[in-house]
């Protein structure tokens, strides 16, 4: 019933994924009743449309050897899926009610595990192994290691005549980043961040041969074109822009599936941040399962201008810091980018997301890759002591304007800190002395803007700060128009820091 | 592509929507690039496994007689929705690629809006009706007067015949609730909230004529059924527990169609609480649209137990709260329940949640239906000024815990104010003075407990306060247990309050 199911399926379909079998276990059950209630479509006719081969058990109930027959046979067929639907008559509408309730979830009461322990004629206590048992499944130990030592002589003759060859699988199949694989991350003029993250995806692609990608229709302002690369498609296998069409959450779980297949393997998916809603599920599975998908997610604000409220977050960039295990990046320039993403390519257990700016941002003195890794950081001070009159804090865009109204009060003769929080899990991770020497706790004059919700910021602002920002839905003008029209400018900033 | 489609195409399938007509503009155009790179489906056979008509109007670039024959064919099948495909050969795969950018958004530039002027024959400027067009389209205004005076003379009529009926219809197009409808909320005995919603939601259908609604296969766990009514199938439509499947996000999306299609109609639908990450884009859709939504989302915290990590809402209740437009409640008890219903019902431009508990709460004392309109208010404080030692704030199961910590500090002399903050955003929308009354300014020790993300609660508690909740993934355990093990419990606030 899940639309996820035709997302992925209609890929595997489209890549012709011949290796994938799927049981459909036909068996009427759903938690509410008999799945009549609710779904009545031809299920064969659906994985046929999507260009799956398909077969039919008509009696799951009658033991193993229909279903072997069709296993056979499914793997027989291998330029295209096979979805198995395997009809059993234990569901609401069969007979045979009672049933239905322990196949769909329902514990085995005492008495029904007797009757089947007895039915299947196992005396033995919980855990026990009897010794034929384990003898007959101690079998596979030596085919394993024999099987294990073929591939490693065959990988040896590999490593000897194709050197390079075996180095990337090995990196692949390891995890094991190449020596100096960072140094590849350019430093990388004034431009939007959107922009600057796709030279980041193209230089890590020279040097990451696991990293594979794409973007739910949106390549093209997205920035997620690996230019050396071609399409991932079913006859080309070996390239690596994934077209993943409009499809989110299908884009995300896929995207889980790479990462937790192989270490090596280093996905990367796109859309508008914004359409995070719809493939939340996928993202909270990333951090759950710990696979540590790269999700590059642009048009990160009310920046993005016309396209209006549908395609303007507000509410994300909160909602994904209080996701536990994801890392919630807003880089604010092109060191901040390449920051992200070195932190991103390392974390292989947990997940990050890329807010990006479609607008051009200015390339900012102060910034840092080694700042991005500490989560929050100091990039601009002219006080002399820890005790600045001001800290203003800002995220993406808007550590430009931080930086201008820090200049415009430092004209006026004040001491000022602007502190990019490009990453708040990872400040939250810093020790109490880092925290201390970027928040010192006798500032108490503390602004933060972000063109998004307010709601967290009070966590570093304190209260006697001031939060600027958007609690209210966005509105389709030119960036700089919206902008000053919603108040994110350099002007308020140094109005509330007069009012503190 | 989007797997929604085919969530709630399947629905209309299986109600046999014989009404709908859907056009598919097969001119395989995706902003990537033909579809073919990501999209290889049989669409037509997809529908018509969905239970749909589909008929295929192969050059629809011919004109419109093809089109209008199709849709003569579609309207004449009454029992199915019907999937015209029409096929253009503007696509990228074309002969004629210019075209495509155009009809996919590109606007058009000056000259060729020229061009087209000139091949329409249309000289005027820029929304100039002329004469000839204006008395053309006038001529609806005499028969749609005419029409409507037929329809105002046959439900007088009918209205005299049936007097209650046409006051059911009438509340329903017009949305004027029945005077005293709020009276029907029960004053429920201790009990799981999500059950309380059960009493609230089958007390409100006796009396609000237009409520419907339904769970996404969970409704004898989310406790959604109307008992006096069947289900809402294909022919019982006049029944109003509909069976959505497991779709979340075609159950929201539907609904947000039920509440904009006429004022009286308030529909509501459920699911698990962590579940709202299926279907977040249409909430959000219900807030940017002003859909008047009821989202019934029980199993809101840890406390639901077993089901374990995959099941438990941690970052939810922050990530709505940030939500513009969008009522978060996490009622504690039946009085709060019923409350939240009655600004639920009421509100019909703006959507509610309410956060349900599968565990069993007790009543408090102190909770009012008149509190929970004001979104956070005071249950109980034993201190005589407005002055209390420490302020203790919570949400929903916790607030219990909130008031046992209470009794204890208040034991060992100690004044202490519990504050229930049923529904930020209606805390926020109060005065000054009353915000100040429940939360006065000279009250720095402040606690904050809630099983779930902290995230958020800084803006209460304050720089000098402590929050108590959870900021990393559930665990499986039965509630009670996990409860402990995660430190939600009164003797973590104890600690807090004296630690301050």
């Amino acid at each position: 019933m899940e639309g996820i199911l035709t997302e992925a399926c209609s890929l595997a379909g489209h890549w012709g994924l011949g290796k994938l079998i799927v049981f459909y276990d036909d068996n009427h059950i759903s938690i509410d009743g008999d799945t009549e209630i609710a779904f009545t479509e031809d299920v064969s006719g659906r994985f046929e449309a999507l260009g799956w081969h398909t077969l039919w058990v008509k009696n799951g109930n009658d033991g193993y050897d229909e279903i072997r027959k069709a296993i056979q046979e499914a793997k027989s067929v291998t330029d295209k899926p096979t979805m198995i639907k395997v009809t059993t008559t234990i569901g609401f509408g069969s007979p045979n009610k009672a049933n239905s309730y322990a196949v769909h979830g329902a514990a085995l009461g005492t008495s029904e595990v007797e009757a089947t322990r007895a039915n299947l004629g196992w005396p033995y206590e919980p855990f026990f192994v009897p010794e034929d048992v384990k003898s007959h499944w101690s079998r596979h130990i030596p085919q394993g290691a024999a099987l294990e030592a073929d591939w490693d002589a065959k990988f040896a003759q590999y490593e000897q005549k194709y050197p390079e060859d075996a180095a990337t699988l090995k990196s692949i199949i390891t995890g094991e980043l190449p020596a100096g694989w960072a140094d590849a991350l350019p430093e990388s003029p004034a431009d939007a961040t959107r922009n600057l993250s796709q030279q980041c995806l193209n230089a890590l692609a020279k040097v990451v041969p696991g990293l594979i990608g794409g973007s739910a229709d949106l390549a093209s302002s997205n920035m997620t074109l690996l230019k050396m690369f071609g399409d991932f498609q079913k006859d080309t296998p070996e390239e690596r822009n994934v077209r993943f069409g409009v499809r989110e959450h299908g884009m995300g779980a896929i995207c889980n599936g790479i990462a937790l297949h192989t270490p090596g393997l280093i996905p990367y998916c796109a859309t508008f941040f914004v359409f995070t809603d719809y493939m939340r599920g996928a993202m909270r599975i990333s951090a759950l399962s710990e696979a540590g998908v790269i999700y590059v997610m642009t048009h990160d604000s009310i920046g993005l201008g016309e396209d209006g409220p549908t395609h303007q977050p507000i509410e994300h960039l909160v909602s994904f810091r209080a996701m536990p295990n994801m890392l919630m990046f807003r880089p604010a320039d092109g060191k901040e980018t390449a920051g992200a993403y070195k932190v991103a390519v390392l974390n292989r257990k947990r997940p990050s997301i890329l807010a990006l700016s479609r607008q051009k941002l200015p390339h900012l003195p102060g910034t840092s890759i080694e700042g991005v890794a500490k989560g929050g950081y100091t990039i601009s001070d002219n006080s002399t002591d820890n005790k600045p009159d001001f800290i203003i804090m800002s995220t993406g865009s808007e550590v430009e304007i931080a930086v201008k109204a820090a200049e415009e009060l430092t004209k006026e003769g004040k001491t000022v800190r602007v502190v990019s929080f490009v990453c708040w899990e990872l400040f939250d991770e810093q020790s109490d002395e880092y925290k201390e020497s970027v928040l010192p706790e006798a500032v108490t004059a503390r602004i933060s803007i972000e063109a998004g919700s307010t709601l967290g910021w009070q966590k570093y602002v304190g209260s006697k700060g001031k939060t600027i920002g958007i609690d209210k839905f966005g509105a389709s003008a030119p960036a700089p128009k919206i902008y000053k029209e919603y108040g994110i400018t350099a002007e308020s900033v140094i109005a509330a820091a007069k009012s503190l």
